[in-house]
């Protein structure tokens, strides 16, 4: 390993550790080192607050004369809630930036790097790129694209069921998986369900994490059949938003309304239109959705090319069952050529069980 | 790793080489070590032919004496086709005995050990002996059931699915997945279909690799339907038996047998016994039995608590569909509660695909 990667590494890892807490901004670490001693590290914490530079840049004083900064992020080159860190970086005398990568952010994407160039700086970009990327792959989508990073959750037995034949469901996966969901939950900013699972689990859907922030809770329901004294209408923890088709009942919309419910008419006749959910979440400011619906709201986000990443658990037992539920339904692909090819997928144990993490090929329809 | 580990390891990658090649005797692998320098290696080859210890002693000759050997499974105490081990280990003058595993075999079973104590020779029995195990598991459950080891094989997407709605299946796995099912089958004395998978595919059922050892082929059909024209009925390749119901057609049978395959009978009146055929194939001496089924017979077989080994291999990619055809189907179970856990399962990467092995935890009932 080189020192440039041993330091960015330890960028990466203080940033890494904020996941979840940065939204909608993205996570940035910062480590500024001179004569070979680490003299200011910084992380990004929280929107609003200053960047990892600048963090860093307090941290060193002085010391940031002559010094090298390296940053997981492009250093931003406008004034957002806080002055361009590409400038303050100058002021500070740094002598050599290094740059894991470049910002997507239109308003940002090389301008950062331009004005370190022509103030004389050293910049070298790419130094463990892939990481990088990879840690910040929900504020890059919505930064550029405005709709949401979508995550599909799903949690089964080795032999895909979600459930046995007589729907029994609990428990699948162990605790630790369990828990695993949960941190998860508390990285996004949203979670969707069907209004089958609030009908008959009564969810709450927070994150039972310490310190765990809750998410958003999106609803599916193109009828309005949830119930006016389930949790998610109720208990007031976080906001609920439901979806409906034109097909929805409207006294019952007027008093979920009237309990502080916001909900959504989508476009289609009788069904919801998943496509119009992640285009309204996104002009909401949604930038993260974890998905844990059945096998049919699965299979309807999947069918609309919706679908930026999948996280599969696996209880390493079989149940059987011609009529057992799977985890994807609708109808399918006619042709297994046709099947929806998942890149990069890796498993993982957690506890017992196992994880499966992986990205669904994008066809190039619908959002 | 002691210097223990280190001449067993030797001994046991020797003799797992020989996977498949040594049935029904066990794999069998030795190494002679005197004055730190092995003098001499041997691995059993074949039913009939010398056992790893006598190579061994004939490649060190002289320098057996005041040696230690290596055997991964203990020297054996009786008169088979070869003389006991146990007494040309004493008559070459061996100072120390290493074992990894007593052998399960009713006529071994510590014999063998006591055979060599007697004659004031050390032994240390259990060096690796996990591995060892596991290298044997299925002459350890042969030589002391007479009834085979059965492993199921399954190729599914990461949902579940053998093949899409419209039952199409070719390929789920990538060519690498399907070597090593090539592999696989090569290591089994019998493999196992049913007779749909016969009349749609017509297959072969051989190992297609260099030198690999083709099983005998048995097929599930309840009422001979089987096609007279079919490989498995003419190509000569190898025997082919059919396991058949009371339902079966009495000509064709006839018809089956005057070209060369052997019908067997099972005790049903509508289908085909699971547990009788097991059972059959024991009796007939075919100690391991490699199950390539659909949805239905595997689940036949893991409902009547047969399976003792399961392999399966998942393609990263979806197809969904409500009424596409999952790997286990039947009944299932009721509650999840119920579900067939499977013990030490892990997962490996085969070229862009996964592979699953696990062990079902038996329940006590049939085989």
């Amino acid at each position: 390993m080189s020192n440039h990667d041993f330091y960015m590494n330890l960028a990466l890892t203080n940033a890494q550790t904020l996941k979840g807490q940065t939204d909608p901004n993205p996570l940035v670490g910062s480590v500024i080192v001179n004569d070979n001693r680490i003299v200011g590290i910084g992380t990004h914490l929280k929107a609003g607050e200053p960047h990892a530079e600048i963090h860093a840049l307090r941290m060193a004083g002085d010391m940031s004369r002559g010094a090298t900064i390296y940053v997981t992020l492009e250093p931003c080159s406008h004034f957002g809630r806080t002055g361009p860190c590409a400038q303050a970086i100058i002021d500070a005398g740094i002598d050599k930036v290094v740059i894991a990568t470049l910002d997507p952010n239109p308003i940002v994407a090389g301008n950062g790097v331009q004005m370190l160039k022509k103030a004389g700086i050293e910049v070298i970009v790419g130094v463990r790129e892939e990481e990088a990327i990879k840690m910040n792959e929900v504020f890059n989508k919505f930064i550029v694209t405005k709709t949401p990073f979508v995550t599909l959750k799903a949690a089964s037995t080795l032999d895909g069921k979600i459930a046995t034949h007589a729907l029994d469901s609990k428990w699948i996966t162990a605790e630790e998986a369990r828990l695993d969901v949960h941190l998860m939950r508390s990285q996004h900013m949203a979670i969707l369900v069907g209004v089958g699972t609030v009908i008959e689990d009564d969810p709450e859907l927070t994150a039972r994490i310490s310190n765990g922030r809750n998410p958003l809770r999106i609803v599916l329901d193109s009828t309005l059949r949830i119930p006016l004294d389930s949790k998610l209408v109720t208990d007031g923890i976080v906001d609920t938003w439901i979806f409906t088709s034109q097909n929805y009942d409207a006294d019952k919309r007027k008093a979920l309304e009237e309990l502080g419910v916001l909900v959504f008419e989508t476009s289609h006749d009788t069904q919801v239109d998943v496509v119009d959910v992640v285009r309204t979440l996104g002009e909401k400011g949604i930038s993260s959705l974890f998905i844990e619906g059945g096998g049919t709201i699965n299979a309807a986000f999947l069918e609309n090319d919706l679908i930026d990443k999948v996280v599969f658990y696996f209880a390493p037992k079989l149940v059987g069952g011609k009529m057992a539920p799977t985890f994807i339904e609708g109808t399918g692909v006619e042709w297994m050529k046709d099947a929806i090819e998942l890149r990069d997928g890796e498993f993982s144990k957690v506890g017992k069980d196992f994880k499966f993490t992986g990205y669904p090929e994008k066809r190039g329809s619908s959002i």
